[in-house]
């Protein structure tokens, strides 16, 4: 391929729209082109790295027994009535209607689909296990798309589904799929790559697990131990306190006049703010009504936790209505009945909080929960905190850090195939219904992060088994005497030997042509110049900037190979 | 692949909704499955084959200089406008709004999609001629969903785009892309495909050709001359008339009570059809207006050129307004101006006919349209007829023939580039607008046509270029000594030498084993069994039956190696 007839410009500098550094240099090098809002179009560099990232999840899940089979993007709205999920999804899933007044959808995801598929053909016990998976174009019409192709409506996604006969059974395969998905982040040259517990959202199911890239630009919050192998998303992390031993003390009224806030509060009594009982208050979308979470002054609400919990979608109250509660002097004691009152575990034996009195201008002080809420039942949705207890090892070792998702596995569990139907025959002759795990890769959005991770202030640096073309060769002054022929020569020796070959044949400066290979990210580079060819050399170096050195012209082609595998050998298969 | 493991079940019988035998083999040997109308998913069988085709597509296209990109499957509603046929196109394109209220639509086709992808990515003449393809997925609102894959609603397609700086240089292109789309149809062993010209309907542009498998249970009706290379869709054939040398006569009232076809006309004058001019009556889709045809008694309209012709959707009516027009007996002569009459070339020279008096029970004779119509314009809206006239050859040869379209190429024009403002700076510093080429293959109706065209009554045949596997290995009663291990030995030792493998594994008898077998199409076969085993020998045979011998379980590696050869000659590169 020559870079004269390559379609898609380089420019020095990036829309004044763009977030992250990947967005930039895909967008300045020619990568990407925004077509609406979350919807992109991939040049070819783009469309190559995809192809083989593609290919190495084909390879991987095929290890792993899959099968690859096509759902269809758009899907009828009948489908997703039988697992309940035409109701229970929002807004995100985009809706029309056909000639015929029919409804349909686009698949966000393909549970039902892959039941559909396996509901007549899998009927014996003998079946089982298996995996099917597609990659395949899904649309969600996700309200912050952001960041090139991190984050964005429509993407290309490889989703796996595979059926059990058992939980057991369904648990050693999701080991498998984990460890294959292991290599995959590995062989696509990605290195800072943590798997996290997480929470399964709109999926369903018990356990899941996010493979999330660390990186500063990530929307979500990891915690970490730094002592044992806990990792969780902030959304599924378990929040663990200690609370002061600090004796009891009975309940009596403190006057607060205007003090709303536990800062303010703190500063009026000197006390740490681990001693308050804090309220926040919520409301359920649904019908408005008012959600008020108790926890431990120094605490934040973990919104996933209280929403699951609660098993309804709720908001922070942007208004409160006056007549059930007094904002800024909300307490747990006489609260009454007409809100949902939820208890932090936080709370769990504590001494001698200060807590709103339900009365203008008025606290308590002495609120011990067990004594003064008989009967009380505590939930945990409070946020985990930096160099809080691990819930593992028990330390105060936890670290808060932000990562992207690259990747998820959960455990289904029946939640769709006993809603839709899904049986087979056991080896009793006994109708039974199978368990499902689901397995996602978003490949546009792993893309991008492979280049937020692997960059330098030129541009990407693409790791060799996903980089669009493994060598670029640069003819400088093509016109001169001989330049053409020798790169041209090059090309045609490299391609003979299988490499895939950017060339670079353009009348342009060297440093118009250098900045452009940087952008393009290419592995390895060879320079033919005039000044080289007098000296009867090449220049060859690598991306990456560690390798740089003329050689004679004759062992070029073997250097540029034993680059090539240098740079493979970076890579950990 | 282990047929004990593969998913998707095969079937005696196929559902009686199944009309055309490519469908009933598909749904019966576990190729597909409907999910909606029009929308299906794949499994593993076809998957294979979609993607060996998608390569086979993907090198050809490479080969004349492709560059693959992708769009986007969803598409702002304003790109669409911009080329005007957000407006144009009618209820087959499918629309909705995201959840903030922009309207969005599904690509059909993405010609607005390549113009938006270069329009600042080719700025100057040098980048010309240039081609970007993609494979993607696309949703057409179709309202004859038909015969499985044949004709549905979602599909995948090659599209492909090329972009010029003279219509000398598209041409030239084009006839490129024609030999690499009759090399793609020969690679993935099609026989019977001819390339006709067509009409460019909604996509524009002057010339188009339509590459067309011949087959009984095609929509399209093609025109083919047996004496010459002329070939078209009926939609575009010129139909050629000469008329009965008869004299002038006076024009007369003819009393015909009842009689209002040309047959009964006919019977009543003694008369042949092709000396009456009759009269077809349309309305236009928008203002319900009427439109009269005036043609040659014998030949039928071809509403694509009347359409055409109009520039408007036009349906032929269904009732006829009596204050305007007298039904059974409408003429040409005093018609009057408040319906649009269009004259077929049928008519033009012929003397003597009879046509309607625009009176109930009269029709008039010695109509001659050029002495009683003066001034009138005809047009040529007739369609073609079996043993008409060849308009290239001009002799009496032209056949009638059935066919599915299975790729189209398109000389665009600038329909889109000069409405969406796609601009290049020539070599004399103008700004110039390109005109464009556009060129699509279906990939999963080629699948369907290759099982259309390639299969006997048990099953398909599939062409070793795009077979799921190349080879099946049967082990019979494989529970007996030995059997399982010769088997896998086999598999083990075709794999090594990178043959596609399928293995049947089952405890199941041979004749249901093998009719399994047929089903899934594969080209070679080897029959490992108890029986063969104790002569020291394996059954090979090919799937189309051409093959079947014992040879030595020494040299069975070999033969199958050979039939796997003789399979690959079978098709023309």
């Amino acid at each position: 391929m020559k870079v004269s007839a390559l379609i898609g410009e380089r420019f020095k500098h990036a829309p004044s729209d763009c977030i992250v550094e990947s967005q930039a240099l895909m967008v300045r090098g020619g990568y990407i082109k925004q077509v609406g809002s979350g919807i992109y179009s991939l040049y070819t560099p783009a469309q190559r790295i995809m192809n083989k990232i593609e290919n190495i999840i084909r390879q991987e899940m095929d290890a792993v027994d899959g099968q690859e089979v096509l759902f269809p993007v758009v899907m009828p709205a009948s489908l997703w009535r039988e697992s309940g999920r035409y109701d229970s999804i929002g807004s995100e899933m985009a809706r029309f209607k056909d000639r015929g007044g029919n409804d349909l959808v686009l698949g966000m995801t393909h549970e039902e689909a892959a039941v559909q598929l396996v509901r007549d053909a899998a009927q014996s016990y003998a079946k089982y296990p298996f995996m099917i998976y597609q990659i395949q174009t899904k649309f969600r019409d996700e309200p912050r798309a952001r960041g090139g192709l991190i984050r964005v409506r429509e993407f290309r996604m490889k989703d796996a589904y595979s059926f059990h006969t058992s939980q057991e059974d369904l648990e050693e395969y999701y080991s498998r799929v984990y460890a294959a998905y292991e290599r995959i982040f590995r062989r696509v040259g990605l290195k800072n790559v943590v798997v996290v517990k997480s929470d399964s959202g709109m999926m369903g199911g018990s356990v899941s697990h996010e493979f999330m890239l660390l990186t500063d630009i990530g929307e979500d919050t990891l915690v970490i131990c730094s002592d044992c192998d806990y990792r969780s998303n902030m959304e599924a992390a378990d929040c663990v306190t200690v609370n002061e031993d600090r004796p009891s003390a009975p309940l009596a009224e403190l006057a607060t006049p205007g003090c709303k806030t536990i800062e303010e509060l703190s500063r009026l009594t000197g006390r740490k703010a681990r001693t308050f009982c804090k309220a926040v208050v919520y409301r359920y979308n649904d019908d408005d009504g008012h959600i008020v979470v108790f926890l431990r002054g120094d605490l934040e609400v973990n919104e996933t936790k209280l929403r699951n919990l609660l098993g309804r979608d709720v908001h922070p109250a942007a208004d409160i209505d006056e007549e059930l509660l007094t904002p800024g002097f909300i307490g747990p004691v006489g609260i009454g009945d007409k809100v949902t009152v939820v208890y932090d575990r936080s709370l769990c034996g504590a001494r001698d909080l200060i807590c709103g009195a339900n009365r203008e201008g008025y606290h308590l002080t002495g609120f011990e929960p067990e004594r003064d809420l008989p009967g009380a039942e505590y939930a945990s949705v409070a946020k985990a905190v930096k160099d809080g207890i691990c819930p593992v090892c028990g330390r105060h070792s936890l670290k808060i850090k932000k990562g992207v998702e690259i990747g998820n596995i959960f455990q289904l569990g029946t939640k769709y195939s006993e809603p839709m139907g899904l049986t087979y025959l056991d080896a009793d002759g006994r109708e039974k219904v199978p368990v499902m795990g689901c397995y996602g890769i978003g490949i546009g959005r792993l893309c991008a992060c492979i280049c937020q991770e692997s960059r330098d202030e030129f541009g990407p640096v693409w790791p060799i088994s996903v980089a669009p073309w493994q060598v670029e060769v640069c003819a400088l002054r093509s016109e001169e005497s001989g330049v053409r022929q020798a790169a041209e020569a090059l090309v045609a020796e490299l391609e003979r030997r299988g490499i895939e070959v950017l060339y670079d044949d353009r009348q342009v400066s060297a440093g118009f042509m250098f900045s452009d290979a940087d952008l393009l990210g290419v592995p390895v580079r060879a320079v033919v110049s005039p000044k080289n060819l007098a000296a009867g050399e090449v220049e060859i170096a690598t991306r990456d900037k560690s390798v740089k050195k003329n050689v004679p012209s004759e062992a070029a082609v073997g250097e540029i190979l034993a680059a090539v595998e240098y740079c493979r050998s970076q890579i950990s298969e």
